[in-house]
């Protein structure tokens, strides 16, 4: 990118408005980031079109690696406003009930499983059988038990299993990850995540234990326990929390409405964070080091992602989080590429592992030792 | 103040230079803040003669209302140089033997006590045993009981016992309390406050047990403590908290290094909030409503203070704060004026039943009530 370039980018970026997305993007001093263009495309079938399908497929136009090539959903019209949508033909559209059929299908790599939280472990098995490899929205499953069993079902397979944490591409976050292993905060001392919002509609799925697994813990909480551990670049060794509940009637039994959680790490940092359905302006990481600081606000939304360290703002400009999400992780299934921060299966158990110990802390009041290493 | 020396001040307000001080500062539409100039005068002993004494005495050189008048000091020297400096004659200068004798002296009003936490018990009670109104710095004293009897001491002299809470008169700080008690920020969900730096001589009196009481929570903690009861706008009803050492050797058994500590209160607000002697680029608050929020950083450091709503930059020029207070503290003591924020010796009680609590959730692992209202 050239200086005028970039100066322009930087001045929108600095500026409150919101930015085109930008679909050439040049990577910084830190090292290769967003995958090069050259390459094979992954095909991908979307499984569970909702919300946020709609917003990865549109991301998706934008890819240099990765196309739409299949649909997955329970209601025909959908199929057919879709396919008509994106340019996905009637054979490549699936229902739950000819789901399985997709084996025989040599039009698609992989299947990307956005389907509510509870229903992630038998749709990611199912694609693994039928030899696909498989994208996973997060929280991958609902509990470790499931989590355990879709990474060995993949395992098994010989598929991979990649996990949806598109914040682990996304640049200003990456640069914070490589200017502290550079060393340019020095030692890591405490990161503070504080991610909610205050959720709407009472009827919706994210609000029903059955299909959520829980409440704002497993689906904006999770931001702030994945932040922790690669912000902070280790994992943790305990953690203590406390639940607190102001609308038992929105947030019935088993669905988390805030909770304030502390992780510890063997390293001596320390970690604050809170998960809520019950506020908003929150969206907010903060990384505390002997040498300096690094601070994103806003730092899990879609984006612009908006950043800066004790030295300077950060100022990537905004790409659409989905796009580089699928343009990498196609380089991970198809070339083998190893990311910055990896986002397999095993990433996703953990912040299970974090969660379960989390609610049991809730429940007791009793600090819970972690074993994640 | 007229516009254009208003835009004037807001620039170098948001600019990130130091300001000069200010001394004719114009409330704002948050109603009256700064004391009326007029009035009689508070004839100040300052007792214990260290580097925050001389930031006390300094300041006070810009008060309308308050005046320095008498040094207490174990050290001859002391009294000589800053009597010589500050103008206080002989016949007003005390060692901690002569002390008793201030009983006599018309030319005293009051006796700010500055010695260090342990001390203070003794010498606030000594003080108004004598007759004087009593200035005690934060915090109060090392122990809840301790507390108490200053406060009865005081109540049965028949003087008033106020708390050096410089914080409770910052310009900015009191906006966001206005603005909050105007419903700016809708019903208050959450606070949090970071505070702490990294201590620098391990010899010194705040990291030996029996003259700070413990370690950062006394010292900085405590204006996260005081902080979260302020802006929060509540007494909070419960305390969980958990300790990290990293350096046994220089904090020692009893002096806490880094305490986090969570609050509830019955809104059902909760703040998160950060103590420690081992971090530097903190000093933060943070307050989240339902309607926007307010953010303070730096919030509690000598300043100048910068902070923000939802809505706007918050631009009042830097005063030192010490000006403020005391000119603030003339005005309670002289006039009976109710500050907008109470500092008397049970809003200081009350932050010593929070620590205390704070100790014993680190120790036990497990929620203290609190019963403070």
């Amino acid at each position: 990118m050239n200086r005028s370039r970039r100066e322009f980018l930087q001045k929108l970026t600095m500026s409150s408005m919101v930015l085109p997305i930008v679909s050439t993007y040049t990577p910084q001093w830190y090292g290769p980031l967003h995958t090069d263009v050259q390459g094979p495309v992954l095909r991908v079938a979307l499984m569970g079109l909702g919300g946020y399908a709609q917003r990865v497929a549109d991301a998706m136009k934008d890819c240099k690696r990765a196309k739409v090539t299949g649909l997955v959903s329970g209601t025909p019209a959908k199929l057919k406003e879709w396919g008509s949508k994106y340019n996905v033909p009637e054979r490549n559209r699936y229902s739950y009930e000819t789901f399985d059929d997709i084996k025989n299908n040599p039009d698609i790599d992989a299947v990307y499983v956005i389907t509510p939280n509870a229903l992630h472990h038998d749709n990611v098995i199912r694609a693994a059988r039928a030899g696909k490899h498989v994208i996973c929205e997060k929280p991958m499953a609902v509990s470790v038990q499931e989590g355990q069993e879709m990474v060995d079902a993949c395992a098994a397979a010989g598929v991979q299993l990649l996990i949806g944490y598109r914040m682990r591409f996304e640049p200003n976050t990456l640069e914070i990850v490589n200017r502290r292993n550079a060393g340019e905060f020095g030692k890591i001392n405490f990161f503070q995540g504080q991610c909610g919002f205050k959720i709407g509609d009472p009827n919706q799925w994210r609000l029903n234990k059955e299909l959520a697994g829980g409440g704002a813990l497993f689906d904006i909480g999770i931001y702030a326990i994945n932040g922790t551990r690669y912000m902070v670049g280790e994992e943790p060794v305990w953690v203590t929390a406390q639940e607190t509940k102001t609308d038992p009637t929105k947030f019935k039994e088993g669905v988390d409405e805030t909770i304030q959680f502390q992780l510890g790490f063997a390293s001596g940092a320390v970690a604050s964070c809170l998960s809520t359905y019950n506020m908003n302006y929150l969206d907010r990481f903060y990384l505390n080091g002997d040498k300096g600081f690094a601070e994103l606000w806003p730092s899990t939304g879609y984006g612009p992602i908006k950043g800066r360290t004790h030295q300077q703002p950060l100022n990537h400009p905004h790409i659409a989080h989905q796009t580089i999400q699928m343009d990498e992780m196609a380089a991970i299934i198809l070339d083998g590429k190893k990311p910055v921060l990896p986002v397999d299966g095993t990433t996703g158990l953990q912040d299970l592992k974090i969660i379960e110990a989390i609610y049991r802390a809730c429940a007791t009041g009793a600090r819970q030792e972690l074993k994640l290493v």
